[in-house]
């Protein structure tokens, strides 16, 4: 995502796919389009390494929005087959203090 | 990075890495080295795809802990050399609130 004048929001999800994940691709898909319509949402960051971990950091005008995006049902879908796709994961939620683009 | 109770602090760097960087790789690797010697590094997370957009996280235990790393003459040299090996960067820096693993 661009600069923008904090304070905002940042979700973290560090997660590792376990291998031969079929299906993974499309639902990744499908939740990047849904949340774009989430009201707070401000965009998002993601990468995938060869290693199989990837950080897909979201950013959000409020905690309230995140909240509101967790409970989503389609994302709660996804979020019930996490142990499918991921060995490991994590999601951390943090108030952005600066921001500085180059 | 395991979970970790928060608050803790996260510096959330975004990158757009040039094709071809010779040198880059021993650089990175030597910052990761270094780094993990300094006062208040608690640990991080690294994922670059295939497009070339990569995400690391460092996270930390304070405010001054990282300006401290901003201030180290390796970090310093490589920071200056940033231009020639992203096309863009982004440096957010933010407090973590809420860390849960599954």
């Amino acid at each position: 995502m661009e600069e923008r004048k904090p304070p905002y929001f940042a979700v973290i999800f560090t997660s590792m796919l376990k291998p031969g994940q079929a299906g993974y691709g499309a639902m990744a898909e499908k939740m990047a389009s849904i949340v774009s319509q989430q009201k707070g949402f401000l965009g998002f960051d993601s990468a995938r390494g060869g290693d199989g971990l990837g950080i897909t950091v979201s950013y959000w005008e409020s905690r309230d929005s995140i909240r509101a995006w967790k409970e989503v049902l389609e994302h709660r879908e996804a979020q019930a087959r996490g142990r499918d796709w991921y060995g490991h994961y994590n999601i951390r939620v943090a108030q952005v203090e600066e921001d500085r683009d180059s």
